[in-house]
């Protein structure tokens, strides 16, 4: 493998698209298969469109796939048409979507009796960081293998810490990372609504409490769309921490942990999502809050 | 009334004694109480013991309150000795004592006919920051009452915001602050004790975390303390959220407002109080969530 491996890319959505033009801008060859040909056409001035998965990840030295559930990830490597068919030994899996432990050993189970070694690397920032490149990515894997794919975590992160050596532990380390942003969120969303409820000015309480003690990142963030109530301009949709919440219930789930804060937020997500507000701002957690708003 | 009051400081605990000399270097004569003659001693060098609560209020033009609870503050105001028999129309209590709404709406229902007006400023940022004059004070109180403490304010805070005419305003705003503060430990205890279960470095999910999406103040500050074990190096006794958690909710329930996080959250501080941890530092709520350590 050389220093630019060849890469076929599946998945162009809302973060897989920045992410495989900041890879190609760093000048490796990029071909990408999405279900989507106008996702495809959107990139087409910088990345070579294939027909199938299949045909994407012929011959290429790392498949990089940021697809949005386990249940996707499965069916790109094992469905039908399925890209565990062509791979070929020594290539390299580069997951980087959030798809939690279980997805993760599952495939390596399937692919290392083809020789084919896996990545783990999930990312935290958002879509503008994506197009920077300056993502964070929480990488595992053997190391042979996180050498063959550093080209591309070089071009997509600010920061990609090797947590670990077994794939799996990338997303480990994003489960906790999803646990705090989907509990802090919640948790500004319980602060001003309780402020809106006693009579504070909440663009108030935003602003005075956003830089002390009990400042966080989501308090910052959401927290200004709470005040702006602003649920429809759509930076990441609430069903992204249904999701997240569940990974995180269920890797605690399996070591035995309790996690009563995390699944005290998951409700709040759950009842959003059945009241209709799934494709709304993870930030309308405020207004689930607030059922006489 | 000068633009130096003369002051009556009763109770010079952990934050009430740095905040007392740091109002005493301002330029303002303090003279004190505390039920602690050693306390008195502490401060001797610019702070006026007095004999008694009564003594130290009487002909005083602010009776600033750093007590630990609504009951403190009651025996203080109306017990036995208590100020309320020595106050003078036009004289200002100063309350700073995180002790919830209704134990100010209380205060100020009983001094009014006396013409005692009431501040209600409780404060934010700890030790370190009371000996500095850089706490956050959150400031309710009609205008005229609210300038006659203005001295004390300045010497005492970097940022004194005054967030509503109503005394009880004040502690609605760290009521909020609290209820982020409260989630955000137990947030971060929770997080590293799930990595802790999943068998990732805590260390390094304290560094990686600290900064990006899933980042708080609490993460980083307690959670510094919760990777290293520091549980006897007491910044802030579990028994303050017990206290804190136990308004936030009662002041919740007033206004009907649910708040899932903060109740779940005061559950595990409770649990830690029954269990002994009552002295330790708050980040022992990561050790409660590690029953097996």
């Amino acid at each position: 493998m050389t220093t630019h491996p060849t890469v076929a890319w599946i998945g162009l959505g809302a973060m897989g698209a920045p992410m495989a033009l900041t890879t190609a801008r760093a000048g490796m060859t990029v071909t990408a298969f999405d279900v989507s040909p106008a996702s495809l056409d959107a990139v087409s001035e910088h990345i070579t469109a294939a027909a199938s998965a299949q045909d994407a990840a012929r011959g290429a030295d790392v498949v990089a796939v940021m697809v949005a559930t386990g249940a996707q990830l499965d069916s790109v490597l094992f469905g039908e048409g399925g890209i565990g068919e062509v791979l070929t030994p020594d290539s390299v899996v580069l997951v980087m979507a959030t798809v939690g432990p279980a997805a993760i050993e599952d495939a390596v189970r399937r692919l290392e009796p083809l020789g084919v070694r896996v990545v783990d690397a999930p990312v935290s920032g958002g879509v503008a960081r994506a197009g920077t490149g300056d993502l964070l990515m929480m990488v595992s894997g053997v190391p042979e293998a996180v050498a063959a794919v550093q080209p591309l975590l070089d071009a997509m992160a600010s920061n990609a810490p090797v947590v670990g050596d077994a794939p799996g532990d990338g997303q480990r380390f994003k489960i906790v990372n999803q646990l705090l942003c989907g509990v802090h969120i919640a948790a500004a969303g319980e602060a001003l609504a309780l402020a809106d409820s006693m009579g504070l000015d909440r663009a108030q309480v935003h602003e005075v409490l956003g830089t002390g003690a009990a400042a966080s990142f989501m308090f910052g963030d959401r927290g200004g769309r709470m005040v702006a109530e602003a649920f429809d301009d759509v930076r990441s949709a609430l069903d992204i921490f249904v999701k997240d919440m569940g990974l995180v219930g269920e890797a605690a789930r399996t070591v035995h942990q309790e996690t009563p804060l995390a699944s005290t937020a998951e409700q709040l997500y759950l009842r959003g999502h059945r009241a209709g507000l799934s494709r709304k701002d993870d930030s309308v957690v405020y207004r689930i809050l607030r059922a006489d708003a």
